[in-house]
């Protein structure tokens, strides 16, 4: 990392003011971590969705990443079942741990009217049993903090990886938002809604800084860290994983491909062997397991390993 | 409406194919509209949410318009308790009829678990039977239709406009969905994910034809059509609403500011007289009404006086 990348950063919270609730969200995160320290639980920090990067100071406008949050949401309830405390940083109004499983229906259509009460249709009390148990079950176990825009979302991140040191290498960063590389710094913002009487419009766009470089060296430098790398190009996939991977010294890249990336993805590790691959077959499809328990799976087997090494390291 | 501005609309559907499941939903479409005019009953299209613009054929990144779909999903609600008939043509995730009400809270929180099976809670019921009354009420006269790209909304806007036909004055047009004014032509999009190891991003973005000027002439041309102008600097509202009022020669503008679309909207129509305005006092708002409940009810009689005048005239 070089002086100027460090000073970038540092420049874009400079210039991109704290999200609203901020204070009252950092001290939830806080105090989840504080509980799991004192217990020795370990916590995965799990993004989820898509960022947005408006083009007017009164947003009318933004640009917006493909992400529905289904990686995320489906990971999150994986991390919870294999015992860790899970606090889901995701875009508003994108996938949730088990309700994306009632996604595209409508409750009112489960609910039987009697005379006397409403209740929950004889069809579908065994799938909203199940969920509900689950979901019941879990919840306090899960803290559920939401974010639109990119600014937002690098205001948290950097605040929970910042709260997750308490935890040392109990700490699991698990990074599957879709994250903006690209923004208009607030001051290249036009203040109302761009109008269209003006023609054809010319949009300059910059990078957005890494902030994987100080979120491994500086805000979370003891955390379990794995990153995602979505390309739609497959001879790329390999090759930007592992770039990734030398550039920021972290601890895992999973890559995938957009048109495959539920059933297929590759994990990079610093190791020099070839890449982990973890593909679901044609049976597991159907039987309707989900590529994100083998991965949830994988890394808190990794993460095992990591903790025991850290403890004799 | 001159000859360039005709042929630009042309080339947009010349140059954008028709979105998945197309020919199914225009039949679903064509099956009301045809029931409707047999029984003499009005229809309202209300369109709904934002439309995205993709910015590569494999589309990673896209820009978004700021819309939930508030507007939309109540006005659906009203249109319907109102009598008429509704297409729902909806951001796909945007919020809906109904379900709109339970948004940012868990139905897993209102399942109670009992030995024998699961119910509503207690505390739930009157709440969740009056949703799901209504619902199951104005279920069958409500058809819902969802999109995604601008150019998916365009294709299925002008088959439901030109499917409406059929009922001549009886047909309402609610034009609520907020449809992006710029696009990137297919023809000089990447293919793939536009790396960020490129540097900075210039993006030169194409106006979108005004599909207003050959819906209003050509595609339902029977049709009362109501369309919205959203602006965020209040000196432009009225003159920005009167002249699309001007330019497109329909029926109804509705101008609303983006901080107080909730409170306050302006209906530009045709007559010389000042605007109508409809404001939602402060004891209003805190009774819960909705300013679209009023918005609906002064076009129900603006609808009725010109299927009237349509009859006579």
């Amino acid at each position: 990392m070089d002086h100027s990348e460090d000073l970038n950063w540092k420049i874009f919270f400079e210039e991109n003011s704290k999200p609203s609730h901020f204070d009252e969200n950092v001290k939830l995160i806080f105090e989840v971590c504080q509980q799991a320290a004192i217990k020795k639980h370990r916590v995965a920090l799990v993004t989820s969705g898509g960022t947005t990067v408006p083009l007017e100071q009164n947003t009318v406008r933004f640009i917006d990443n493909f992400s529905a949050g289904t990686r995320g949401s489906a990971s999150a309830e994986y991390f919870l079942e294999a015992g860790y405390q899970v606090i889901f940083l995701h875009r508003s109004k994108s996938l949730e741990p088990y309700s994306r499983h009632l996604v595209g229906r409508s409750i009112f259509d489960m609910i039987e009217i009697l005379p006397e009460n409403i209740t929950i249709g004889q069809k579908h009390q065994v799938e909203l049993r199940t969920l509900t148990e689950k979901y019941q079950q879990y919840k306090c176990n899960l803290l559920m903090i939401s974010f639109n825009s990119l600014s937002d979302y690098l205001w948290l991140l950097q605040a929970t990886a910042q709260k997750m040191q308490i935890l040392g290498p109990l700490a699991l960063l698990y990074l599957a938002a879709a994250v903006s590389d690209f923004y208009i710094p607030a001051s290249q913002m036009p203040c109302h809604k761009i109008q269209s009487s003006g023609g054809p419009l010319s949009l300059s766009l910059q990078l957005v800084p890494k902030m994987l470089a100080p979120l491994v060296t500086l805000w979370a430098p003891n955390a379990f860290i794995v990153s995602f790398k979505l390309e739609t190009n497959e001879t790329l996939l390999e090759s930007k994983s592992k770039e990734s991977l030398e550039k920021y010294h972290h601890h895992v890249v999973i890559g995938n491909l957009l048109h495959s990336r539920k059933v297929y993805v590759i994990l990079v590790d610093r190791s020099s062997s070839p890449p982990e691959e973890i593909r679901l077959s044609d049976s597991e499809l159907e039987s309707g397991v989900e590529i994100e328990s083998k991965i949830v799976e994988n890394l808190k087997e990794r993460h095992t390993k990591y903790y025991a090494n850290h403890k004799t390291g």
